[in-house]
């Protein structure tokens, strides 16, 4: 067993790269495996011991004990370093919460889907449900209003919630969804770029 | 402005009876305000300034802060406890979470759907996407493992994933899925519904 963090991520997911990044961010020694979801690798018998829903990322602490999905993945991780990354208000963290709930509910299944459908299953527009592109982009909105005068979702600093949000928004375009129609979202995502001190992925051009 | 936390949601919603239980199992004093989802109350103006989603369960606290998103509202109304209903540990407060966000990616979107299409909107069968079907079976499968030797999902009493995941689990069958062949999810729903001191609303035969 290793003395080390052990992510099990694939690099083109962003759920996977917000614990990479969260654990960067924070100073955590960590091992990456990395696991290509096309393959069937998460489906594996020895995979599904370690995350029985058959996803990444997935996580094998320290101590050998496991955990899933992205949100709480990060949660857990700035809670162990009792950085700012989780407010200490309980109001401020719930708000955190809500954000999170909100990108896994209401973002990733429309913006994420239609990103993995179009550039990575190379799916023709006309054959993507119309629904991922009208919802996807009243998730944008609601973002480019939340953001209205903030530098940040929660607060005045980086949070898990900008971390967990920025991950696919940064990606939106390859899903076929135009950011030039979003300034704030623009401005926010470089901003939480810098201060991941991750690559710029806007503007598009590059599929994954 | 109410000095008493104001509980926005429909009794027919799991989502919102999350809240409601979470409310009264810690003795919070609270007004429901009757919200039907049907009648476009949540897209109205007024509405959309309390949550900009348009979605019920929401909340406005005795000091006239919101907050949405059912888990990210449970979360906070046991933190203000200090209830057993969050685990104090930080590992089995991840493991809450993590079942927390299961549930709104892998649950919801299958159990709760298909319900609401099948019991609410009426629909024939045939006209319901068969992968709600499927893929809901496979995420209560998913739990008949997990409970198995386990009374509750996180440690040996109920916590708000219980409460998150018997919200649609109880009324299942009134999406058409079977019970009777998840032996450990019925012993369980029959145990966190005493816990609440909710009603029973597993075996089947009633739509809501």
């Amino acid at each position: 067993m290793s003395s080390k963090l052990q992510i099990y991520g694939d690099s083109r997911s962003g759920n996977c790269l917000k614990v990479r990044w969260t654990a960067e961010h924070l100073g955590f020694d960590y091992d990456w495996i990395e696991t290509d979801v096309l393959s069937g690798t998460t489906h594996t018998e020895e995979f599904l011991k370690l995350n029985p829903s058959g996803q990444v990322p997935a996580v094998i602490l320290p101590d050998g004990r496991t955990l899933s999905q992205s949100n709480a993945i990060i949660v857990y991780l700035a809670g162990l370093s009792d950085s700012a990354l989780l407010p200490v208000d309980l109001y401020e963290c719930a708000k955190v919460n809500e954000w999170l709930f909100w990108e896994q509910y209401t973002h990733e299944p429309m913006i994420a889907v239609r990103r993995f459908q179009k550039a990575f299953l190379k799916r023709p527009d006309e054959e993507i449900d119309p629904q991922l592109m009208a919802k996807g982009r009243r998730a944008l909105g609601q973002m480019e209003l939340a953001l209205h005068g903030r530098d940040y979702f929660v607060g005045d600093a980086i949070t898990v919630a900008d971390i967990a949000l920025v991950a696919y928004t940064r990606v939106a375009h390859e899903g076929g969804f135009d950011l030039d129609e979003f300034p704030n979202i623009r401005a926010w995502i470089a901003r939480v770029e810098r201060d991941l001190a991750i690559e710029s992925a806007v503007p598009a051009g590059e599929a994954a």
